[in-house]
């Protein structure tokens, strides 16, 4: 299978490791607007040869869109407008309501489908790229019902060989639950770390004292506005709803600690650790 | 070296794994008020044996209080009354001002060495004990002027043997550090389980779709509430500092994403990516 990634970054790069382990892709071609992209794409042995974009979807089984959510809008139905019926486009999107609407209407929107794999970590570039990311994570599979079913199930299997587990779901709940399970949590450890930046003047006593628990939590805050800003602008109705309830829970906080009520400040830690039996 | 180990939990059963692997303890004696932790302790080989408060004390050449933060304030007067100037205390404490007042006067002060290792997980529990927790993180001794000179020579160079880095501070110092570095890390990771579990109905969506940064936010909103109270409540003022701010700057990024002010939102993040010259 020749596989032509788009956006040689974090997610297309590792994508074109893990298929290439599996015995997947035969070739991988990649296409990226960046010439340092482009070259350290080479180097670190993530794509087979650099083309243009005409040529590289031309030749390719699969092509793999993994650019920032605001060019996926304006690349998805370019791609969709040069593909036969012998390929298929995937994207490895963040948010997917948008995505979708604007290809809803093109002629080859069978030929597309629209996944998400809950991979990823808070670096970004070619020099990202890692074997194994996706081992054991979750791929989401959107509104398939408008692709084309062998193309759903050939795309279901490669990500399986590549050891994930599938869920089938539509763009509006996907948006929704993400909203709650990533999409909060980038929010949280942004303003985590503009509050220590902005109140903390000490740098070196950060650095020195800085534990497991508050690398955990403001790891996140490393992750690039370029990939993120796109995904809370075309997630926004639901990151702000999510957020208006995690100021009130942090408010309600700030109250009972205020009021030194302990026993409710015990009840609150005792209701939020319920999370142990969501999470793994 | 005997060592004599209050509250065999995740702290002190992991000193005591420590201690005893780098050849440092050559008998360690547990207490616990809980039987059932003493029966744990035991069977998991965290300590050689069980005794009471006072036979515990009189034999041991290191005592290490590793409680709640409330019953060290009671605690650790008691012990240090019953101690010779061949003996040395210790705590594990989160929170160092309170504890260090409550001392302050005692006769016995000089023999108290007051440390803080940072380092933990979000169990607890003696079963929560594991080796190593201790190597490559620092260890924070406070008021050091306080103690007698030998035994924080003598403290440092055990936990420098198991591998942790010194630094010094005075109390207030790190009462105000550790709000920003440890303490408002488990307030948001409370709040977000919170915020998650009261809006998202949908457990099994979560439980497939939760990837690896929610986990990182998150993890620490198991943290057990017999813990965290009582350092929220002897950093109270620290914490509501902190906290103040947090909510300023969740608030802001919420306005700038109602408004759709996107330059805004991107300067925020970048601000935020600043993180990454002080996370190692």
């Amino acid at each position: 299978m020749i596989v032509t990634v788009i956006g040689i970054g974090l997610i297309g790069g590792s994508l074109a490791l893990s298929l290439r382990e599996a015995g997947l892709a035969t070739h991988v071609i990649g296409v990226d607007q960046s010439f340092e992209n482009q070259t350290k794409a080479l180097a670190l042995g993530l794509v087979d040869e650099i083309a243009d974009l005409a040529s590289a979807i031309s030749r390719a089984d699969l092509i793999v869109l993994a650019v920032p959510m605001d060019a996926m809008l304006t690349l998805l139905p370019l791609l969709l407008d040069g593909v036969g019926d012998h390929q298929i486009v995937i994207d490895a999107g963040s948010t997917k309501q948008r995505l979708l609407a604007t290809v809803e209407q093109h002629p080859r929107r069978a030929r597309f489908v629209a996944v998400h794999p809950m991979a990823g970590t808070e670096y970004s570039g070619p020099e990202a790229a890692v074997p194994g990311l996706f081992e054991g994570k979750t791929l989401v599979i959107c509104d398939a019902e408008h692709s084309d079913p062998a193309a759903v199930t050939r795309v279901g299997g490669i990500f399986e060989q590549i050891g994930m587990r599938l869920v089938y779901m539509g763009g509006a709940a996907h948006d929704l639950h993400t909203a709650y399970v990533s999409h909060i949590s980038h929010i949280t450890s942004f303003a985590l770390a503009l509050t220590v930046l902005n109140k903390e003047k000490e740098e070196q006593q950060i650095f020195d004292l800085a534990s497991g628990g508050f690398e955990s939590t403001v790891r996140l805050a490393k992750s690039s506005p370029e990939t993120w800003v796109p995904i809370f602008r075309q997630n926004r109705l639901n990151v702000l709803d999510v957020l208006t309830e995690h100021l009130r829970q942090l408010q309600h906080m700030k109250d009972v600690l205020e009021q030194e009520d302990y026993p409710a400040f015990h009840q609150l830690i005792e209701q939020a650790n319920l999370i142990r039996k969501i999470l793994k």
